[in-house]
């Protein structure tokens, strides 16, 4: 949580973070800022002391609106900077962040540097600076490690409601699709079709997703999965949008939409068959609906999340699949991890992984996808289940948006002869 | 354009170019891949060579399309990295960066950094690089100066073609959204109403505009702007979402949506006062829309865009007004510059501020946005009027998509008494 970050700087021995660019899509800034219309911006934090804002004046409002101490960038005189630097912009932009630190009384000390932003003027400024504060050593932390990962691993009431809010958007539009997919008319090669008569493809599947998520003001900033057949079996295919809708084929719905402006997540996926399913299907599908819920009545509190991905892979194993537990990036059988952490970010830590810290933990306050899967391209069929829980901090485990788990869907216009 | 890149890298001394992230979202990325979903990239050009791209298995088929010299990262091997690093992920990253290097043939020189990505982990694995390879020099570059920004400044026929689709985009959701106001029912208070009786919001009218570009199947990644009364006096707010749709208030809508996956902007912006106007802010837009019909007139092949901007400048202080050339960072008045020049990033080359250098200008090939507007917030009032025109190879300049000026909206269901 934010107020973790003070104690997180000292046991890593950093003495300012500097955060930079836009407050949206950007999860450091948006995390410390609340996000909002506030661009190029730079934030600086002195361990023990508030953080500081420095904005455009013409973002003064909103940038009010993170509830931050603000200084703005006219304070720093643009032109006479460009000046005194001979027309190097860059090292005017230099020359502004040295005086945009001593401001924020940070002349010395390690300054870890964060933000997803245009990286090579920040580099070359951040050279620059060096050399102006010799006694500052800037510093880059691994992505999945970093301090903003640590503190964002717990949330607080609030940022539960927001990403519980993104879960009502998800499954809502979920039961959309499924309206709308199950109401189509069938041809008789069992190809679905459009109200003109014109095959359903999932590119017009696609199509629908993204309105109905637009409708409800969220965004897909990383895109959504709605695959059928051999494309259900390769775990991060989108889908092709010139595939035919047909009954009987395996469906995975993977759909992780965010408040707009890139805010909180959820992530939730089902699989589906229409009208019927094979028994090949129906088969491997309840082997993974039956270790979905095994892991829903053994998630304990404080346990390493990998423990419950080896649990997931034990499980599969002894079903005859392969997993990563005894062969090397399988592409068939249980081909990923169990489930990562959702918040700005949609992986963050925890991570499942089999080379997971164990500190990563149902710890009170972490948010995570269970999310077991089985592929087979080759059969043309995959099948993954992911909800998206919260460790709460009474130590109990809540699904943030319930959802029917059918798998075969009964089609309204279309019975099996 | 992109056959420019081996004469800049000559004339800036540049050995190599290393670019990161996504193919999304990424303009560097997206520039010299052409997009897709490829994540977590690196791509290397040494100069004078074919550039290679570095990526997930996962993501072969969509590498592909790039149609570049590929490398998987599956030929350096992670776990073996992870243990030879002892665990440190940093590490490891920068031990598989500097292989990758080494295969693209890059072990000294001068190399520019690239990307929109999460510059923490770049930087930190930047730093270890360095202490690997000691005869690189990584070099980052001002934003608005650097090599990719040079390049992409001016466009060839399939650039202007993909940003006039989304100039029709922009127009039709526009059309729509003036139709939508004008159609509502208005109070006493001259308030609009929604069709259920209840006020109209500038919030309403936000998620409409965001329904209405996502059934374009484009996107809006750096936001918009529709913002009514004193919002609209601040160039930067994006509107307030509880406030009230009014008659007689002016209201700016500046909407830049781009091709889904990041791709290329339009940028437009119109400014309206629905039903009717008070007669200053009539006699405010009649001075913005005369300075923009006279820099149309006066627009002209390979002059300094800085030029015009000097020019609106002395337009508006003729007519009392402050501007940034004999005030420093004014809040009232015309108070930002003239334009910029507009592709996959939304602010790129050529720009038009004062201390825009004389080599940025109206060239071939280049798109910018013309809008001069005048704020005064204290007054809740103001007012924008932006088209995005292209410099043709025959020199003559064309708006990339036609839309009317008009200012006071007529209601269709309310006179004035």
């Amino acid at each position: 949580m934010k107020s973790d970050f003070d104690a997180l700087m000292q046991a890593r021995n950093l003495d300012a973070l500097m955060v930079f660019g836009n407050a949206e899509h950007n999860p450091p800034m948006t995390y410390l800022t609340g996000g909002g219309h506030v661009s190029h911006a730079t934030l600086i934090k002195k361990r023990g002391e508030a953080a500081i804002l420095f904005h455009g004046d013409m973002e003064r409002d909103e940038a009010a609106k993170s509830g931050l101490k603000l200084i703005s960038y006219s304070n720093y005189d643009a032109v006479s900077l460009y000046k005194q630097a001979n027309g190097d912009s860059q090292l005017a932009a230099a020359m502004r962040a040295e005086l945009m630190l001593k401001d924020a009384n940070v002349t010395s000390g390690r300054v870890g540097v964060y933000g997803t932003y245009d990286l090579s003027a920040v580099f070359g400024m951040l050279m620059n600076v060096q050399k102006m504060l010799p006694n500052i050593e800037f510093v880059g932390e691994a992505r999945e490690d970093s301090i903003f990962m640590r503190a964002m691993e717990t949330k607080d009431e609030n940022e539960i409601t927001r990403i519980r809010k993104m879960g009502k958007v998800t499954t809502s539009v979920v039961a959309k699709v499924r309206d709308y997919l199950t109401s189509c008319n069938v041809r008789d090669d069992e190809v679905l079709l459009n109200e003109d008569g014109s095959p359903l493809t999932v590119g017009d599947v696609h199509s629908k997703i993204r309105l109905w998520v637009a409708e409800h003001g969220a965004e897909l900033p990383s895109g959504f999965i709605f695959a059928i057949g051999r494309d259900a079996g390769v775990p991060h295919s989108a889908g092709t949008p010139t595939d035919l809708m047909k009954l009987g084929q395996t469906i995975v719905f993977d759909i992780y939409p965010a408040e707009a402006g890139g805010g909180y997540y959820y992530d939730f996926t089902r699989t589906w068959s229409l009208g019927y399913a094979t028994p090949e299907a129906q088969e491997l599908y309840d082997q993974v609906k039956e270790i979905f819920d095994t892991l829903n009545d053994n998630f304990d509190l404080n346990t390493p999340f990998a423990n419950y991905n080896i649990m997931t892979c034990e499980y599969f194993e002894s079903k005859g699949h392969q997993s990563p537990l005894h062969t090397s990036a399988p592409v068939e059988g249980y081909v990923h991890s169990l489930g990562h952490g959702v918040g700005l970010n949609i992986h963050e830590r925890p991570f499942s992984g089999l080379t997971a810290g164990d500190d990563q933990r149902l710890a009170p306050g972490v948010v995570i996808t269970s999310e077991p899967g089985l592929y087979y391209p080759e059969k043309g069929m995959g099948f993954r289940i992911e909800d998206t829980l919260w460790v709460r901090p009474d130590g109990k485990m809540e699904t943030l948006a319930e959802y029917p788990y059918d798998f075969v869907l009964p089609m309204k216009n279309w019975k099996k002869k």
